[in-house]
């Protein structure tokens, strides 16, 4: 049953490139649409009072908590959150903690709010390391990667744990039907793979998942798979090197296009499509990455959110608290053992 | 100084998708743009011979070699290797190694290659595992990628052997004077990554390298490196991915270039531009990728490899036997010692 903490949603004012300007744009933005949600935003009051002094808005809908420091993205993960106790980062995880809130969303530095989570907020019981899942666009719609960026040294059970998770999300968050779980893998068949997917393999191949073996990294922006599961080390280069290569190539072929006359008035012409795939390719349009294992919704926004960003990772937390993501990765996770 | 061997290129007449077709055709242009080299071409007698009475050709300069088996690439290498002694890629090997052959080419199972490489040809002193260099795309040039292949599990001290030969490869090869080279990993700062990376960031900083430090994956594409460390997991997921990732990213401009008028006219302007972008992204058009650390050159080709292919293949050989890649590896590696 849902409470009225599910509405309430947690926001880091301060975390990003762009806080608290976007934060808190973004923030009033969404209780524009999201009639029911309500925020917090933990930040300095002072600050945050004169931010959202610039709009007009339902002011039952945003309260402020005063936190009086940031966690910068150079500061040492554990030290920062045992040190700055009174940081938006801390504050704000331990509201979801003590059940004032039903999700926390930052765009600050992941490792600490990782680290924060997993100290302040604690494992969903059985689960042995979170993981980040992060949505990527493949040919025909999204892949969900897991692990994106929590646990770069692996034991294969963290992959099995990780395929759980990345089942429930696509399952119910998105929406997709008995979710087709690959193993990321340096060719298709069962032997082979490094020690780490070898032995995944075995424990995926066993596990009442839909599994579809192992899965070329080609595959993925193929859309073969729905959840591609991975230590975070292949995930991060996956996840980076797709946004580097995306860059590089619509680069290339602007060059391209601007090298002759005829492909000039072309280009020209084709600017809509260009805008349009863009946005395919836009951080902002997802919001954000869940933390999966954590016994409460923390959501990570990109480092360079703006007020969409932070808008649409408001709608994520909504879509993960209406479908009990929480409680049901509990549940698939007994099934396993 | 260059010996008469050095001219001679024996080619796997029999690996890959298209052979013995595009091999052979490939092999007759070969020897017609590149005046002084000699081809030895590996395969079925009667066949080859067959295949090469289709083209009008100088006869001193193609020996066919006989070779009554094919490995093929669902086989189990270190078994199809001892097992098939008659095979094109055992007799290929057998020529560099016996000093008939200054390089072998195949587009043949990676795995035969090199396991038959490492038993049939043996590495260089002091090489503890050969690995795979290839060249990817960057927008402004390319990125050797090394291992892209070869050890899906290493060690530190395997990682900074990598980018010694790396280095010799972009340096002599490339023509990249003091290549840059970088550690592929989920962060630039020094303290970042897994337990390998870790550790191979000390070796390399120690190193007598232009060493990069850590380089996120999404560097790579935008030209920052020339030589791109990583283990062969890593290494096959970033070569894999960027090949998926062009398909699909392309199939989404088409998309939705054909979806209004407007832009189905711009992409009728912009055809040359498109045709000419996807060339950069045609693996045949560098040919093969070397099998480093072995003592002799060992070129794979890709699977799919055609006659262009094969003569681009042929042409990396000519330029590393020019330039002494094997020696100077050699000496390179003392130096790190």
């Amino acid at each position: 049953m849902r409470s009225i903490v599910d509405k309430v949603i947690a926001i880091d004012a301060m975390g990003g490139d762009n806080a608290p300007v976007e934060i808190v744009k973004g923030s009033v933005e969404a209780i524009g649409v999201f009639g029911d949600t309500k925020i917090m935003l933990v930040g300095p009051e002072k600050l945050l009072k004169s931010e959202l002094s610039k709009y007009s808005f339902d002011k039952n809908k945003i309260e402020i908590v005063n936190a009086t420091e940031v966690i910068g993205f150079d500061e040492a993960p554990t030290h920062a959150i045992r040190r700055k106790k009174d940081s938006s980062l801390v504050v704000g995880l331990k509201l979801v903690k003590e059940g004032r809130a039903g999700a926390f969303v930052s765009a600050g530095s992941t490792g600490a709010i990782l680290t924060g989570g997993t100290f302040l907020i604690g494992r969903i019981q059985g689960i042995e390391r979170p993981a980040i899942a992060t949505l990527i666009p493949n040919l025909h719609g999204e892949t969900l990667l897991i692990d994106s960026g929590a646990n770069v040294d692996c034991k294969p059970e963290y992959l099995l744990q990780f395929a759980v998770m990345g089942s429930v999300y696509a399952e119910n968050v998105l929406g997709v039907k008995n979710p087709r779980v690959g193993l990321v893998n340096i060719g298709s068949e069962k032997e082979k793979g490094n020690t780490l997917t070898f032995a995944a393999y075995e424990l995926l191949e066993a596990s009442g998942l839909n599994f579809s073996g192992n899965t070329e990294a080609k595959e993925i922006p193929l859309g073969a798979i729905d959840v591609a599961v991975c230590d975070a080390f292949v995930g991060n280069v996956i996840l980076k090197y797709s946004e580097g290569f995306a860059k590089a190539l619509l680069a290339m072929i602007k060059k391209e296009l601007l090298s002759g006359l005829l492909s000039k008035i072309g280009a020209l012409l084709s600017a809509g499509a260009f805008k349009r795939l863009k946005k395919n390719f836009d951080p902002s349009e997802v919001g954000g990455a869940a933390f999966l294992g954590l016994n409460g919704l923390v959501m990570k926004a990109h480092g360079s959110s703006d007020a969409r960003a932070i808008k649409n990772a408001v709608k994520q937390c909504r879509l993960f608290i209406e479908n009990d993501i929480v409680a049901k990765i509990e549940k698939e996770l007994l099934k396993e053992k």
